[in-house]
């Protein structure tokens, strides 16, 4: 649960993996990109997931979409995105999204190792 | 990209899923709920992804938050929530969330095989 009481800004950002090389510098690039968004004004939290067939969503989560402007454009990141379109995804889509309402549940259910 | 202009409804849900077992029920639940959700009046898509360990993202996109409540409501749909909060997820959120901008690319990269 994002420490925040709606609203708040969460980003959908949905890739499709080109054939990935070991050597094209995707894994360290988003790592990086990771760690340089928690240090951005206005972040909140970030979580992904990705198929075996190369389908990734990541949902990041901001105080506000103008946190958001700030962070599409630091140029670190800029360089990032422009490899991303040209290098490493055969496509993607971003929605920038404002969270309404939130509701969750930590169940109790054993957690797998 | 979704058929439609902004603003329309993305629900964002998170999970962890529970120690999975084959006679669960998880697996065909899980598909049956979409199934039906694609029938929903409103229902626009439907996209997933989960990590090995569990970590799941699922994001549906809806014309509008009420035909996002009125599918909260189908049957069919409060038994498989409550199997989820009790037999399936250690924890989940579910965010309701209005989508204001949306922009990406097909780049043309190889796909995956």
């Amino acid at each position: 649960m994002t420490p925040e009481r709606p609203p708040y800004t969460a980003v959908i950002f949905t890739s499709q993996r080109s054939t990935p090389t070991p050597e094209d510098g995707y894994d360290d690039t988003a790592q990086h990109m990771e760690e340089l968004a928690r240090r951005q004004p206005g972040f909140l939290s970030m979580e992904s997931a990705r198929t075996a067939e190369g389908f990734g969503i990541t949902v990041s989560y901001w105080r506000s979409a103008q946190h958001v402007r700030a962070w599409k454009q630091v140029t670190e990141h800029l360089q990032a995105q422009h490899r991303g379109a040209h290098e490493w995804y055969t496509d993607y889509t971003v929605r920038v999204t404002t969270v309404e309402r939130h509701y969750g549940a930590q169940t109790g259910r054993t957690a797998p190792r």
